[in-house]
């Protein structure tokens, strides 16, 4: 496994292993990689011959008060993990190259990052397509693999592939949970014994939503309602916003049709972490 | 010569070039051809193997009071003057086939694009950008050719290449100008014979300054000020901005300093013509 960390290097083997015929996928991630990470690097290896797996805190995504610099990063584990599940490359720039110089440009989608987690942090999804489409454009890939736990994340780079003509396809790995329920991520390092107990509430809320569903409820009112006074029992919970949406537009609905598929998400801070969570239903 | 309209044709087009080992280089167009635009795919034949010429009315660049819809159009005629200059392909795409479905995604380019141009047509940059973006990820060029008449919107696309890592080398050709000096320009064809005549100010005035600068003039001001008289002097002629700036910043200037290379650009419509104009200075 190699390590590149200048663009122009990537770029270059990029060009070699599309040159060599190869099929290109990649997997782009922020590091401290957990099982969540790994299921996405196994799906790139099934769809492409070369995988790269990319590692970095990209700042555009993180606004002043969020935890950019607490965020945890940890290169020589990661690395183990990405060689340990068979990845080929990783790429892991510095903050100088991808941002250095003059930098002036960024790419935008509307409307759909205006609601849910674009709501409540207005300049994130501007961050995540500007660093994917400079990513796509360094590492050339023929695949590209995001993990459903970023569900809008996943909804808008879909828009910004299919709107901005880059010739890649897009995969989205399911979201992979803890033996509890609690969705995977690198943020759950944050949470004290208490506070990991507590966040198991993000999944339950989505199993009662899931349970009213199947049990005959089709107001939207009243599941959020449900999910939200869950929620609320646990003292550490603050609710950002509890959604049920159509999966593409990310419109709130308030009745579900039976037979369509509807996106149930939300996110949660306990204590000082945000979590998110999310379930497709198809009522 | 090839006309290709559909997008995924031109990508699967431009990765076979790529397979075979090919350089391709781009001209991006909104067609009705001049001699400009003919030297500018001569720079491309120069610089690459196969040369594409992209022929697209681009909707987003246009403010919904400007020409878009009586923009001058003739493929035939184009297609002729392609071929005699030795292109391989024209792409050629609809509206639909570019903007079609729910299009939600725009580049833009911060600061250097609140100036000049871009003061006077708030979107018409991001436009830019947006297409060209676009046009990369369809073409996949390793050079593409714009033309020097359009002086701020090279600075705009070498920033937005350099910013989100398009492999893409940029050559920028020189300003092609009719027998009076007058720009060679698509839209020259709106102009009425007396307008026309009129519309000579704009080269005539650039050349006051540069005669001016040689004398020794170095305040900004007085050479503005002498620029803007002779404009004036034009009955038709309404100065939207004349402008002595640094070539990259697009940073106006007080004074010129020696050795220093400035560019002095200018907007001005004739009649209800909007001519634009450049050169650019070595103290």
């Amino acid at each position: 496994m190699k390590i590149i960390t200048s663009i122009s290097d990537m770029q270059r083997a990029a060009d070699e292993l599309r040159q060599a015929g190869k099929r290109i996928g990649i997997v782009p991630t922020m590091g401290y990689l957990h099982d969540g990470h790994l299921s996405l690097i196994r799906i790139a290896k099934e769809k492409s011959d070369v995988v790269i797996v990319t590692i970095f805190v990209n700042p555009t995504q993180f606004a002043p008060d969020e935890d950019y610099s607490k965020y945890p990063r940890d290169l020589d584990r990661d690395s183990e993990l990405v060689r340990s599940a068979g990845a080929d490359i990783i790429f892991t720039p510095s903050n100088d190259e991808m941002y250095g110089g003059k930098y002036r440009t960024y790419v935008n989608v509307e409307e759909i990052t205006a609601v849910l987690e674009g709501k409540f942090r207005p300049a994130h999804f501007r961050g995540v397509t500007t660093v994917v489409a400079k990513l796509f454009n360094i590492t050339k890939p023929h695949v590209a693999v995001f993990g459903q736990k970023d569900a809008q994340q996943a909804v808008v780079v879909r828009r910004m592939v299919k709107d901005l003509n880059f010739d890649c396809e897009i995969f989205v790995g399911p979201i992979v949970r803890e033996t509890d329920g609690l969705a995977m991520s690198s943020r759950n390092v944050y949470l004290s014994e208490d506070e990991r107990r507590q966040s198991m509430v993000l999944n339950r809320s989505l199993h009662l939503a899931f349970d009213l569903i199947a049990n005959g409820e089709r107001q939207c009112e009243i599941l959020k309602k449900e999910m939200m006074k869950m929620i609320a029992s646990r003292p550490s919970a603050v609710i950002d916003y509890v959604s049920i949406a159509d999966p593409e537009k990310l419109e709130e609905l308030t009745k579900l049709t039976p037979g369509a598929t509807v996106l149930i998400s939300l996110a949660v801070r306990i204590g000082s972490t945000s979590l998110i969570d999310n379930l497709q239903v198809t009522v």
